[in-house]
């Protein structure tokens, strides 16, 4: 199979157009497909332009307000909630990171929760935007659906609610960890399932606790957590950070939005930022994080390894090969993605 | 084997004495014995009296600075950085979350880092103190060995690097995650090594790759991470928070304290406090999150399954058995201990 490759401006545009179509103003479809097309870019393709048909159906059943007011509700020194108003997570989520990194700036850190906001992606991408001011970003979320029971239980109470840190790095790439607190992420089994193939032991179990391999009878069972009853606490803990803290929803209450299309999700994050400068030198923090990043970089690997990969840092080469080569799109996604085009009236993506 | 128990006024005495007699003044003697034995009245007896001759080694080999002066050297709005001047992690991080607590209380969150420090016991401890004050409170620290290698390696350059996190409730227990970021913590290997008991397969591997479940041979392989590379990738963004940021060791540079007891440690530990009340109210958050405890709880469960158990809830539960009924000890430790005390002259454990 050919995948061809389009460029990063041949992405946004299309898909900003059909923002602009469904109803969002001018600067919000751009700024939604620019978040959008950097997870391609990166070559995190499930929170990429994939999601467009999805986004587009919740925007049309009414599920999403497209002229949100989003604003901040609870205004403090190093704190601050930010109201959504039911808006696309992504614009909701930027705002919150410009809030705390403006706050982080005056007194060293600032924590920001969001509510009533929406599934808002690559959750990299905002832990990522202190780092240009020398910040640290911390990003944590309640995920958009429940596919997960706590430790010993078989109901899904619990999402793969995500946690990213993302660190700066003088030659380096920064380190990011972007990491579900489930083994795999659901995305993944949706693969296996497009595919058919057998899914390893240790990312599904049934209710019984047995294994489940065949993607096809995922719906029997559920994702198992990282490290068992760790994963599951984690996911617990984010659930109450990222959603009842700032007043968004957790636990049995949450929306399945791969499901439910019109109610409102109330989706929650929060994000950290954190200024290098509070705690030491920025460039003596620097580069004591590449020295890091170098020695386990080059540390004995096991055999048949044939490199130790830093947090973020496939995302990073990827990014550097897709922003020089475009992003390569398998024929079946540009089908979909032209179809929801000519439905809507706007250009196809170019021909290539 | 009957297990003789101890009121915890007791042990705190006992352990008290011990540290006044090797140089800690009267106050810190008391408060890092308080600290230990609060391990101990919560089940995690790893952290508790059971590392008091290992402690006490140290002391006297001048690896730990007995009389420290543990001040604030970065001192800003929300954030600060404490050097603990050697002195024993206890010490050292009571301060900084004492640190953490007073700056929250202002601007609604504070990151307070600590550098020169040593092996602080358990972190949950930590991470409690801001609950007093309806706070959420979080902590890592950079374990005091490297156990791991990173995703990919053979060569043990990462520790067990811990997070935890402590969240208030209303009628319940508090929410308290307290985890490594391995499967299992080194604690739980010297067990099956002193019982002679096989270790499950996914607890450690050898350099092949293969699973190591023979308790003698663990030195041959090394503990696995959580979730694969996420729990490698956490082990190192906590590593680079908790350590390099505070200008405390990380990677390479970290002295192994079971095999070395004079090299100063230069541990580094952070914790942060947040506000609940600049979020939400905060009766209403703690209803919150009994709400979410119980829904939790009362969950379906997988069959055999008795008790579905929220983080620290175990703990909790053992608190409540100690503090009534007393902390049991085997007669092996309480051996270990009153030779301890016999070596330094101090009072034996009472007779029972």
């Amino acid at each position: 199979m050919v995948k061809e490759r389009f460029t990063a401006a041949e992405l946004e545009k299309f898909t900003r157009e059909i923002y602009e179509k469904v109803g969002l103003s001018g600067s919000d479809a751009s700024h939604v497909a620019r978040l959008m097309i950097a997870a391609d870019l990166r070559g995190v393709d499930g929170h990429g332009i994939i999601r467009l048909p999805r986004y587009v159906r919740r925007i049309r059943a009414g599920g999403v307000n497209v002229r949100p007011n989003i604003r901040v509700v609870e205004d403090r020194l190093s704190t601050a909630v930010v109201d959504g108003d039911n808006g696309m997570g992504q614009l909701v989520m930027s705002r919150a990171a410009e809030a705390a990194i403006e706050k982080a700036d005056r007194t060293g850190v600032a924590w920001v929760g969001a509510r009533m906001s929406n599934h808002a992606g690559f959750g990299a991408l905002y832990a990522e935007m202190p780092l240009a001011r020398d910040m640290i970003g911390l990003y944590m979320a309640v995920a958009s659906a429940n596919h997960m029971p706590p430790w010993g239980g078989v109901e899904k109470v619990l999402g793969t609610n995500p946690l990213t840190v993302a660190i700066p790095a003088q030659e380096e790439p920064p380190v990011v960890l972007d990491m579900a607190t489930t083994v795999v992420a659901y995305g993944k089994i949706k693969t296996h399932q497009l595919t058919g193939k057998p899914m390893p032991v240790g990312w599904m179990i049934n209710r019984r606790g047995e294994p489940i391999t065949d993607p096809n009878r995922s719906n029997e069972g559920f994702l198992l957590p990282i490290g068992g009853y760790k994963g599951s606490g984690l996911a617990i803990v984010i659930g109450m950070l990222a959603g009842l803290l700032n007043g968004a929803l957790f636990g049995r209450e949450c929306i399945d939005f791969n499901a439910d299309d019109s109610s409102v999700t109330n989706t929650g994050h929060a994000i950290v930022a954190l200024k290098v400068s509070h705690f030491c030198p920025v460039e003596q923090f620097k580069r004591q994080v590449d020295a890091a990043i170098r020695e386990i970089r080059n540390s004995e690997r096991m055999e048949g390894v044939d490199r130790i990969w830093l947090p973020g840092e496939k995302e990073y080469t990827c990014l550097l090969d897709r922003r020089a080569n475009g992003i390569p799109m398998n024929p079946g996604l540009r089908r979909m993605l032209n179809d929801l085009a000519a439905s809507l009236g706007t250009d196809l993506l170019p021909d290539k």
